[in-house]
């Protein structure tokens, strides 16, 4: 939904213009592609990993050789070190694309290899955001109201989104439900974007600030908590969007069924638990803006990491786990029964 | 620290504008200073109250009758309803200038008795803050960090403050802490005040947004949490800024103390349980602001409710009250031992 490739032009969607503009931005270069990533103008763990291949692609279209193409490749790797989609997309273009692997096929051209590899992983991220929404909508009752956190919809990945996109398939199934959407600062993701999805889907909505969940879900509003994630590690702890763990925490308080919505490609299995996740700190100005003391000291990490034990269940496309069976280790069985590349 | 009297005039420091810009109001009548207080210019439990004392008795100084003298207080009164401190002062200066105990007490003179029971309210909360702060400073320890949400500093009162004076004391009395200070959405009242605050006092903070504070507990950054409050109901549930509930909670989850320092003019002892207490809901446009769907649907109460048993303690100018005292009732036997006015 963030991002087109059209007559040999990859296009990307301003998030950090929207709702209040909609603007197009042309991603000519890996180089530009990896500022847009930084900067959040691109986002969303599924769509940075789609969007760094399909820069890849376009790159070799464009002449880049497979020097070229491996420099582009590792600058786009690091463009935020928190999704791991990001690498696991544009490892899987190093791996399609290596030479030895190209002659062994007889499949000398490098740019075809790319479009058609990039192009595979489009096209699966809508398949797997499809088949999350399957498997999380039978978690939301008629009637209900659910809450999620930052934006874990369509802007943020090629297809439906994940947790986004567990509701609105809740929501085309007849239900009525009605979604309460966590602002989320610093940068409002969830004010901004989600609102706007969900606007434009037709799904009834409130927004609230990150501070103002607690109180909803001690008066009993808030029958499920979605969200998405950036990294998940092989026991099931993940890092999401800053904002994510107090949720959780407050989520088992008041015994309100907590889920974690997302791809196999958000696994990373190299991980044991989430204390080995890298957190991404960003810009003091980001949350100081015009208001805060020129010299105050921020602490502005973008993401923070829930343990697995405060979930109800994790909604993967491979199907739901449960946290006792997180627990268990079965992410790390489930994935190599069902291997997602 | 917000109200100055200044030859006959009253000035209000525009608590909006902060930190950018220090501007003096003029509250040159009782229906000025409701507006300053609906539109939180004047803010903050403690000091409100101070200020609708001094509206009236600025008013009564300039020639109302005991008639208009009753109609601004009811105005005034009302002008915010969650803060018992308001109706608390408005009603104990009704009560100190009421005809006929002024005839009995021979003192017939409606100005300057509404000016010195003003002038007293002033000064008692100027004591509250500095007894507060005594009491509490012992549950800071040299060397560590704590959490503050909101301001409840100098800025909110006549003194130094509830929550931030036990912090200044602590820091007076040579202790090396550091305060991790919520912005606070949606007015921002740390970000802007109390972050403006420690840094003239020279206590040094950090700001994070209030989805970050669940994250700091995890890792263990928070050795304690200490909060205001707008009322405090007769079990020891307290209503304060939105977004101390959730803080409360975490703070269980975390095992890290959780504190309350408020004045006795804070306790409502008419109201049972935090059921209780009304709690206002304010603009969407607070939250809403430039970024949110112009259409979109908001929820911006402007409190939540603590209840006791999450606290480790109150602490209040008659001194600390622990939480098993507190679910034992201690709160109203202490008042009534004790009464502050």
């Amino acid at each position: 939904m963030g991002l087109v490739c059209e007559k040999g032009r990859l296009w990307v969607l301003d998030q950090t213009l929207l709702p209040n503009k909609v603007e197009w931005l042309r991603a000519d270069s890996p180089n530009k592609m990896a500022d847009y990533i930084l900067e959040l103008k691109v986002r969303g763990a599924p769509l940075i990993g789609v969007a760094a291949a399909a820069a890849l692609a376009r790159h070799a279209e464009e002449g880049a050789d497979w020097e070229e193409f491996k420099a582009s490749a590792k600058l786009l790797r690091r463009a935020r070190p928190t999704a791991v989609n990001l690498m696991a997309a544009v490892d899987r273009m190093l791996a399609a694309c290596r030479p030895a692997k190209r002659a062994a096929r007889g499949d000398k051209d490098l740019a075809q290899k790319a479009a058609a590899e990039a192009e595979r992983i489009f096209d699966e991220d809508v398949a797997l955001c499809r088949r999350i929404a399957e498997h999380g909508a039978r978690f939301i009752k008629d009637g209900e109201s659910v809450l999620t956190h930052c934006n874990a919809g369509g802007l943020a990945t090629a297809g439906i989104g994940t947790a986004v996109g567990v509701i609105r398939a809740a929501h085309e199934s007849g239900k009525r439900i009605h979604v309460y959407v966590d602002e989320t600062r610093p940068l409002l993701q969830g004010a901004r974007l989600t609102a706007w999805e969900l606007e434009s889907l037709g799904i009834p909505y409130t927004i609230v600030c990150d501070n103002m969940a607690g109180s909803l879900m001690r008066r009993g509003k808030v029958r499920g908590v979605f969200v998405g994630a950036d990294r998940i590690a092989r026991n099931g702890d993940f890092a999401n969007k800053i904002g994510t763990y107090p949720l959780a925490v407050l989520a088992r308080h008041h015994d309100v069924p907590f889920y974690c919505a997302a791809p196999v490609t958000t696994v990373d299995l190299s991980i044991t638990t989430g204390e080995g996740i890298p957190i991404e700190e960003r810009s003091p100005e980001e949350v100081r803006r015009d208001w805060g003391p020129k010299r105050a000291r921020v602490h502005n990490p973008a993401f923070d990491v829930t343990p697995a034990d405060l979930l109800e269940a994790m909604i993967l496309d491979v199907g739901v786990v449960k946290r006792s069976d997180l627990l268990k280790g079965a992410l790390s069985s489930r994935l190599r029964r069902k291997p997602s590349r």
